[in-house]
């Protein structure tokens, strides 16, 4: 449709049909969905009228192909101007194909995997009638105790960046009009819910605009600078107001300074929370001041649909807003080439060809593989197939290796790790009990855990967090493994045989307890559909870890928050001088997290050597060049993530430690050797200022290159 | 000294002398303290000349008649204009009569007995030579990790108001000049100091100026309100700038918005640390950003005394900004009489008279026993001489219970716990063993406690902190009781004896395990010189315990931060929903501290009544009176503390769930009843809107009174 006829369609509609058009409905108040449902249930308790849900702009939720499709047609009959539905839904680490949760994507380090994922997350969604995905979450995370730590890729700006964008091309693709294997990307949650006070989920956000604009906004702006559809606004508040109410954030930032021109939809009731945050008073407040934001959507409340008519007709609000929030709606339904094929893609033909395809389990398997960090190996790893092994643990069978976000996919789709080591070995090398429930341990249990190790050459142990336990509402104050598992662990530890311990969990963990006593760790987080069969390779070799961590795993929960990129104070803790009690330091426990940005290991070592910087001096039309070469030392191949960082000495205001600005994952062959090379540009040395601006300053910078951001080495430049 | 003679004076120093008289330097640096010391040593590392320490402005940490006189007359003997030296010193929480350390004092609720332990931290101070003491801490304080809470008076804004105020009106008097009873104060740490991230001392501060101006500014406001004559700067950033080099800080909000005249002085080396910190590269660029920012005394660094005259004569300092800065310390000099008398006040004689005089040592006492929280007491206190009472643990002989921060203080001189039971009761009633050192225990130790106590009636356990495990450079990351001293209760425990514990610590702690294993539980912080005998007063029911908490103590570490004055957030957790995920709060323990702010026990009973709002509408001209009754409904006499909270139901910005805005404390005999009166004006409804605007809103208000934070009843009103 042409813009024109767009302008046309907004004229004739009523003043109604504007405002219904911003309401989003989850699927059961739709005809089609359920036949009673729709005017009972859950429309008295919104109090709406069916004349809403005939007029609404969208729906939360539905899916699967003859559903949407029923709905679709259902609504076009009854919808005066033919207004298509938009279909949206959460489609965060894959549709049915479920990948790694994105915390483990993040230690791929691997953007085009990464965006790969999306795509097929993407191609599965839109053959089952999905237009949009709330996806990417690009927040950016410190503490651990958040349960929504796992829905982010970590807690570095530049890497959330990198992830954000391959994301949201991974979702809608070149031409959303025209390739309806793409759906919309919605980035979310606009902005700082990364940051909820104590780490409790909806908590307050309390931070300065510089610490805003430094650390947490680059992300989403990436995502929208890739062409990012929508976005959606975040729960907390920024600067005391929340995002659905804060016209500074979601008007003088989110579209003006950053021109963002697409839909922004509100989260799960954030509307009516302007209420309970305490800057509305009544829902008709919450309606002016979520209208005046530009939030063009409200998900699930109904304030506009009750006040938004008046208020206009009261002189309170102005209609133009209205008009400008609902073309927004009608230029995304446009661009998804809704008014010409309402049912846009999907197909349930296509679903059965599409939907956990062959081709999709393999990106998936590989990707998790990928995902999966090494975090310890005392030489047991990789593991043959003539050890006998004793697979013990609440997760060894367990087909909750999703994690949190993966509604429409199905444990019974799921590779646990115990199908995955059946395909590596024959049946009497793999023994298996559960050992423990997740957060409980019967003596009986525990018995038989004792009884089928004694009788293997290694033990497995697959422990972990419930997905439960992390994801939206799972914020957990005690960030170890449960009591009962440790207890497995330890009493299995009597045996005096090597543990092998893999790690499902949404989180970084305190892993006191479980370092000491296991002689290897694989983090394999919720490493998705292919879980099992992506340990498998990993256990026995057959795929070699590379992944590193993206988000500092602290050394106890009273070190949170722990996280790279922090200031050096003016006191610094200094190894020369352990007993200085007038430092920054606990008394108690080190600074160091006990694993940190961007470490991981593998089965091979890798040698770095010849560091070499091309010019002492960096101006903005000459860039430098940093390269180091990398050589695989030990006997298999392997990929090693070559990290590059910057330190600014002295700024105008403090600047990190280190600050990662690059990075390369070069694959080696045993004895191979590749030359990494790095450019430095002076961009990349910008930061924001004491009044904001946004800058480089001359002066002296570190540069440091390494396997991780502890283990690195430095050069100096001078940026003239 | 008139004005124009000051002026007169500046005008004839040199450049060196004035540059000289901004730099402070410790005692050992002075002839008249060390013969030997002045020429090598210390002046050789700092690499300083001798000219500098004859023409040096401030001593830190002299004090004793004999030495500052000597100082002095050495000092003025070499001096070519004879301008005194200023001694200052830490006179934190008492001088040699140690009162309890501030967070102790904060519990009293006692503004009456704070300003006279002050008066007398002074008066003793001013005897032994000292002119300015390095107090009031105002710090607010959210975060228990933190080593230096303990010297603060706590998590609520406004308490800290009216506690600086006076802590200043003690320190100072009224009239520095002629009463040589009292000394200038310094209120620190400006600003923000309490909040270091992660409660790592000297770690960075990231806030909004939105939260600095709300909850941490304020108290400093107070204590310049109240005449303190001098500000310290804090180690910490502010927006990412440390206060010694931040112009908007020290002088665009000190200065010139809030008009302060007095002497600002860098805490210890914070000048140099502009370094570490990366805003200055070296120290000439520190002593510019100092001293544009206004820092005029450099306290123990050089950047002053070794860069300022090159940088005036350079042109790249105004000398102007010099002549502030001494202008300023000649003016406090001249303030506190020194031209007339550079020996002000000091007086062998006087030493021996006021120090540790009865007369102070019974504030002191008084001042502990009102400073002691009981937290719990299931009918177990008070104690009647005729039980046999075992008194176990590390601190039940221990002399440790002055806390950091008290120098002065000599341990031979504090009353221990058992010296205080002693005088209550009878040689035979009382058993004594130590159980276990702070962090360790010996099973000799243990064996020891366990048979003691089995020939008592009830065991008094006396537990905490070691001093060195708070105060500066003290932040732990676990905040419970030493493991060795929680084995020791449980194996206590397993005698089924009734056990008091009496806890010393300088931090709000996870109490979990002393609180189900106690039958009575008396937080004792560190009560100072008189401690002992003010806790055997307590456990005697010679004096009724009536301090409540000013800092919330968590549930775990893993709930930091938490206090009272919170926001709602737009999900929040209700009881009436307690199951449902979506709402803020964690899935493994509740929301709420286990001991709220504003809570603490009594041997008596308060009853609540008639509680009564004088109208439900106030105007900026017609304030609000809300009244309670409030009853001893026991059989002793007691002290209650009546709290006043105001919430802002809508605002702006999100307000707290409550903010205390009154309190008074009220001495009841056994039933009898007081009619407790708040008067609310519009002024107490203010807060800082978007823009930063302080003002009033309209709408709807709710107030709660009650005796704690948790336990209220709520009116409402309308701001019209």
């Amino acid at each position: 449709m042409e813009q024109k006829a767009l302008l046309n369609l907004l004229k004739e509609m009523t003043l109604d049909e504007k405002i219904d058009q911003l309401q989003q409905l989850a699927t059961h108040f739709f005809k089609g969905a359920s036949e009673e449902g729709e005017i009972t249930g859950p429309i008295t308790e919104m109090g709406i009228t069916e004349d809403v849900v005939l007029n609404t702009g969208s729906v939360l939720g539905a899916s699967g192909a003859t559903l949407t499709r029923n709905l679709q047609e259902a609504h076009l009959k009854e919808n005066r101007l033919g207004i298509p539905l938009l279909f949206m839904a959460d489609v965060i680490h894959g549709f049915k194909t479920i990948f790694p949760v994105p915390l483990a994507i993040g230690s791929s380090w691997d953007l085009e995997l990464a965006e790969k994922s999306a795509e097929i997350a993407a191609k599965e969604s839109a053959v089952s009638g999905v237009h949009v995905t709330f996806a990417p979450m690009v927040d950016l995370v410190r503490d651990p105790r958040w349960g929504r730590v796992m829905e982010s890729t970590g807690e570095d700006p530049y890497l959330n960046s990198e992830y954000a964008r391959a994301f949201v091309r991974g979702f809608q693709g070149n031409d959303l009009t025209n390739d309806k294997n793409h759906i919309a990307a919605c980035v979310k949650h606009f902005a700082a819910y990364g940051a909820p006070e104590g780490g409790r989920d909806y908590n307050t956000v309390n931070m300065s605009e510089r610490q805003l604009r430094e650390l947490y906004l680059p992300s989403y702006k990436a995502a929208l600078d890739e062409g990012c559809e929508m976005v959606m606004t975040a729960f907390n508040t920024v600067d005391g107001i929340p995002p659905s109410g804060n016209e500074y954030l979601m008007r003088d930032i989110l579209r003006q300074e950053w021109g963002f021109n697409g839909v922004v939809i509100s989260d799960w009731g954030a509307v009516k929370e302007l209420i309970p945050h305490g800057v509305a008073q009544d829902e008709k407040e919450a309606a002016i001041k979520a209208l005046r934001a530009g939030v063009d959507i409200e998900m699930m409340t109904t304030c506009y649909v009750h006040h938004v008519k008046s208020l206009i007709l009261e002189g309170k609000l102005e209609e133009s807003l209205l008009d400008e929030s609902v073309l927004r709606i009608l230029e995304l339904k446009n661009k998804l080439g809704l008014f010409e094929d309402p049912y846009r893609g999907s197909s349930e033909a296509l679903e059965k060809e599409v939907i956990l395809s062959e081709s999709h389990r393999k990106v998936a398997r590989e990707l998790a593989t990928k995902s999966c960090v090494l975090l310890k190996n005392e030489n047991i790893l990789p593991l043959n197939s003539n050890q006998k092994i004793a697979l013990i643990g609440p997760f060894a069978q367990s087909g909750d290796l999703m994690g949190p976000w993966s509604w429409h996919g199905a444990k019974e789709d799921v590779i646990t790790v115990e199908m995955g080591i059946q395909n590596k070995v024959t049946e009497e090398k793999l023994l298996v009990a559960k050992g423990s429930d997740v957060l409980t341990i019967a003596e009986e249990q525990l018995q038989q855990a004792v009884e089928t190790s004694k009788h293997a050459d290694v033990i497995v142990l697959a422990l972990g967090e419930s997905s439960y336990m992390s994801g939206e509402g799972g914020s957990r104050a005690d960030i170890r493994i449960p009591e009962a598992q440790l207890t497995l662990l330890n009493e299995l530890k009597q045996l005096n045989k090597p543990i092998v311990t893999i790690l499902f969990n949404g989180r970084p963990l305190d892993l006191h307890g479980v370092v000491e006593q296991s002689n290897a760790i694989l983090e394999a987080w919720y490493p998705g559909t292919e879980g099992g069969a992506a340990i498998a390779d990993l256990l026995f070799g057959d795929a070699n870890p590379s992944g590193k961590l993206t988000m500092s795993f602290p050394y106890s929960v009273g070190q949170v928050p722990v996280y790279y990129n922090c200031y050096n104070t003016g006191r610094p803790f200094s190894k020369d001088d352990p007993d200085n009690r007038y430092v920054s330091k606990y008394i108690d426990i080190p600074n160091e997290p006990i694993f940190p940005f961007g470490f991981g290991l593998s089965y091979t070592t890798f040698e770095y050597s010849k560091h070499y910087i091309s010019n002492n001096t960096l101006s903005a039309d000459n860039p430098i060049t940093v390269t180091v070469q990398v050589r695989n030392t030990g006997a298999r191949a392997g990929e090693e993530i070559v990290q590059l960082y910057i330190r600014d000495i002295t700024g105008e205001v403090v600047r990190p430690l280190k600050e990662l600005k690059a990075f390369q994952k070069v694959a080696l062959e045993a004895n191979q050797t590749k030359t990494v090379s790095f450019t430095i540009t002076e961009e990349q040395l910008r930061y924001y200022h004491r009044n904001l601006e946004f800058k480089s300053d001359n002066g002296l910078f570190e540069v440091y290159v390494g396997p991780n951001s502890s283990d690195v080495v430095a050069f100096t430049f001078t940026l003239v």
